[in-house]
């Protein structure tokens, strides 16, 4: 964390300096309608520009307290850790560490305990894959909010009752809500951009004109959490329970070291039945949960939260306002994301984790053209990489619930489930998605160079050592959600005799005032406030010399313009691998990592290849 | 964390049910005067306790909120994470991760580095040393104590003026305080024990009849922290830059990434002078400060705080209001603790972190006596430990002051302190302390089956896997400030093919209802909730079977008799070394540790000397 940049202020850190709130504002830059995983992060993200006015609308009458979504896969923690409340929930959640899977022995009887393997494999991430109530988070994403220069503070009890485009050149949605707080009250907002995070009912999708299209799978599954004491040996391990003839359910232990999440089976639905037809209750859940876990006993001692739900594996044909046939015509205005715009069953741990993913997606894109860095065709590119990543999730959630349901004739085919749970780890980390070619992610041309860095998936971190205080730390937890783009520059066989080589040279090029950069960054501003760059050197950072680094390394910031001495990194020789050898980048030739505001690699490349560099950035970035 | 042990309660878990307050109460069981480190440390400590009435009375007029302390010692860390708020200051302080050495050449020229070492060997503790703000701790205090069931806040402007001790059997102290927010008026409150934690002018201190004895060493020192742009190449390093002829100066980076403290030596002080003759300004020490660091630039932009002192190492003869001669006649009523029985110089990082260890090594001790659970002898052990490390301290401090001021008159001189600063690393990483043989310290007799477990030292953390859910964790920080003895049964060969072996027997033991224990339990409470029980096995997790264990070891609780799963341990064979080969235990026959409630080992000894460990408890412990 850095601050006191413009002077020594006391108390808490986290707390921004306060600036005009947009509470109440009817004119505003982004209107966000719903407080879900989706709405939460990009409140949170749009939080850190205090020239960005935002609101966010909620029906319910005020925060979320008990039960829906829990599981929190890596991906997520590492975007926590972004915005600044990873170790709160690190500290509060239930880790999963291993997966135990049970079903009758090979004579169809009883359970045993087929298999138990580790659950995120090794390096796949630095953080933790764990289970934490959406509450707890949506919590978090409060604080940010309530931390950050705006004071946000979500209105609870607007509905929404309309959404319509205007022709108005400034703030062309008009959304209207009915205040459910105020008898007859109705609430007036315009706005820049509207962005539906309204769940699976959205009104958002539905004043745009979009579906959902996809199956229903027709199965009636239930979700209770509890207290109970059982003699089941692996009730605190994340466990799949095949039953030989009366379904399969899935232990998840939750947080604080008592709480359970039991997923179980029910019949599946005939004709046009409902869930709702069925009137499931905690009682008839109990009973299926013993009937199941049997011979092991189940004492149920209370049932903190249930529901009965039916799967279904839907999606939207975009997620914006920009029909086919206009798209590249005009920039969208309304945005869905989460479950507005595509729904799946809730056990592969993917629902609140996809929702935040889209928001975190959709955020920078935003912040980038409201605040006039990035052309407007960058929000082009929101639906069509959350679009593609929400259809592969409805693919693999279809596979997964099929091999899930699947009544195992023997162990052969039992063993099918596991098999494809354990191949599908990295997907459910949230770690494999791999956004394709465009204008902000490139071929992988270059890819050689860093092969542990792959163009289109997330940055993925490695322990290195900061040269300025000497501090072993995580390299991708600089990468903060404040907007910005980073350049790593991990320096290749010339720059082990620094001064001098690449990354000197590299530097020169982007503080050169007539280089493309400069026009993309606002006047008296260093060009630090746009991209972020950051360098790798090989050497132990006890050869290092941080005086002799070009000045581009050691910017000079703020009222006082204080050096800024956290641009610089050399290997954790003490961990084993450095991250040069962890990560596959080229010792001889060094290689220049692009990482865009929400992570994801926009490009490898060379080091000198100051016109590739240019180029990117000017096809994006605005003129200033 | 465990929680929802008696029911799901939405929210944040650090947020105890709340009970009557003892806010406004004029008699109470604990008055603390005073809100520095001291104070609130032992305020948060018996804040755990809903059954023991506490107020904090402080003469200011609110939270601190600049200067002071910064130096936080891995082992106060280790404790912070007993009260649950460890991550928020490793979050934000500064890490000292190096010292780097600067002193002029051979020939006396210039300045030079002359040495850059790691901080804290490796595998010292597993926190690190850091550096923040005194006022930022006080405030994790104050969360933990407004977290807590009696929502405990301080009383600002109580300005204490008078202390008596009354023939009162329930409320033998009687203090009265100035209001200063109220002119005129006049607040009493009476108490079974009062500490005074009101510093170094403490007037609780001079109610008892004690005074600082000591040494002022008439050396002047100046201290600011400043934001400053310099090109001296370690200015984020701790560096002790001992020039030619114009002192020395010592730099701690702060947090936050800009702010630096200085101290900087100044002249000695002569015949009866004091401090604040010497009119010492900002001024006076940002140009003392650059002459030290010349020919480097020093260009200070903000002073965010500064004073001036005299360095004088003065320690009490007691820390309780127990005459020598009444010494085991009566027990004490008052306590003194802080800066209030012991000063010394600020640079060895010791100011805050000994006073808070001086709270958490009383702390427990009121709160046992208070709850009716530990005979009132206990609490002359306090004044007896206490006493002792303040004296090492002051030896310390004196030799430390000396050598840094002295003059160099050449390098070999000048390396002196350095050599005597790397030996010196264990002790002011504060995990040296070793409490000398008491009731409630044993001898050395069977150190040798866990060397690395020193009784009368803090328990040594170390990496295992917690076997109920597989999680990766530090042994540590199980050991939380919640006033619990803990016992630490290590499995010797025997264990290895649990059930059975010596485990099993102490289990048998322990639970026993003949069994002296059982008579140190209230009435319907578990032997869990006075001495907690954990088990350490040698053979790695996969291969043992929870349910097999004794039944202490996972024990049921609350409301709802539910089983805690978290007491049972194995390696973490990932970590290269195993805690039996890091901690020394004794492979063969095992090794029982008894963790006091302040973290400190009370004893080693053999698994099955039941005998030993029924005497150890009733020695100490009232019969219920």
């Amino acid at each position: 964390m850095q601050y006191h940049l413009n002077g020594f202020r006391p108390g808490d850190p986290a707390v921004a300096l306060q600036t005009p709130s947009a509470t109440d504002q009817s004119d505003v830059d982004v209107l966000i309608v719903g407080c879900g995983p989706a709405g939460l992060t990009l409140a949170a993200q749009l939080a850190a520009f205090p020239d960005i006015t935002t609101r966010i609308m909620e029906r319910k009458t005020g925060p979320l307290e008990v039960g829906q979504a829990d599981g929190i896969a890596c991906r997520s923690i590492e975007m926590f850790e972004a915005f600044g409340f990873a170790e709160r929930v690190l500290k509060e959640a239930y880790w999963v560490n291993e997966v135990s899977f049970w079903r009758p022995d090979a004579e169809g009887n009883g359970l045993h305990r087929a298999d138990r393997i580790q659950d995120v494999e090794d390096d796949l991430s630095e953080m933790p894959h764990v289970i934490l109530s959406q509450a707890r988070i949506h919590d978090f994403y409060l604080d940010v909010m309530r931390y950050s220069s705006h004071r946000m503070e979500p209105d609870y009890d607007r509905e929404l009752i309309s959404l319509i485009t205007t022709e108005d050149p400034d703030y062309p949605v008009t959304a209207t809500f009915s205040c459910l707080d105020t008898e007859g009250k109705i609430e007036t907002i315009r706005a820049r951009y509207v962005v539906g995070c309204d769940g699976a009912r959205s009104v958002v999708r539905k004043s745009v004109g979009q579906e959902l299209m996809g199956d229903s799978a027709r199965q009636l599954w239930g979700v209770m959490d509890v207290l109970a004491v059982t003699d089941f040996p692996d009730i605190r391990l994340k466990t799949a329970i095949q039953s030989q003839d009366l379904g399969s359910m899935l232990i998840i232990p939750r947080e604080g070291g008592y709480l359970v999440r039991l997923y179980i089976e029910l019949d599946a639905l005939q004709g046009e039945e409902r869930a709702a037809d069925r009137d499931v209750s905690p009682d008839m859940l109990i009973q299926k949960a013993r009937d199941i876990l049997s011979p092991f006993l189940l004492d149920v001692k209370e049932v903190a939260w249930w529901s009965a739900y039916e799967i279904g594996q839907r999606v939207c044909d975009a997620f914006d306002d920009v029909p086919v046939v206009e798209r590249g015509q005009r920039t969208p205005r309304i945005f869905i994301a989460g479950d507005a715009c595509h729904t799946h069953s809730p056990k592969a741990g993917q629902g609140m984790n996809v929702s935040m993913a889209d928001a975190f997606n959709l955020g920078w894109k935003l912040a980038a053209v409201l605040r006039g860095q990035a052309k407007p065709m960058l929000l082009d590119t929101y639906s069509e990489e959350r679009r593609a990543k929400a259809k592969e999730l409805i693919d693999f959630d279809r596979d997964m619930a099929r091999l899930f349901s699947a009544k195992p004739k023997n162990a052969g085919e039992a063993a099918q489930f596991q098999i494809y749970f354990k191949r599908h780890g990295r997907y459910t980390a949230g770690v494999e998605t791999r956004y394709d070619p465009s204008i902000i992610t490139r071929t992988t041309k270059h890819q050689t160079l860093a092969n542990g860095l792959t163009v289109g998936m997330r940055f993925h971190s490695a322990p290195v050592i900061r040269l300025g205080d000497g501090k072993p730390m995580q390299l991708g937890h600089v990468l903060k959600a404040d907007g910005r783009w980073r350049i790593f520059a991990f320096g290749g066989a010339e720059d082990v005799g620094q001064p001098g080589g690449g990354i000197a040279e590299l530097c020169d090029y982007i503080s050169h005032p007539t280089n493309p950069f400069g026009a993309t960054v606002g006047k008296g501003e260093h060009v630090d406030s746009v991209i972020d760059v950051r360098a790798i050197f090989q050497m132990p950072h006890q050869e290092m010399k941080f005086e002799t680094m070009p000045s581009l390394l050691r910017p000079t910031k703020g009222l006082y313009r204080l050096v800024d001495y956290e641009k610089v990194f050399c290997p954790d020789f003490k961990n084993g691998l450095d991250i040069f050898d962890q990560r596959g980048i080229d010792r001889q030739k060094g290689a220049l990592v692009i990482v865009r505001p929400d992570q994801y690699i926009a490009n490898v490349q060379r080091m000198t290849d100051f016109d590739d560099l240019g180029l990117f950035f000017v096809s994006l970035m605005n003129p200033n």
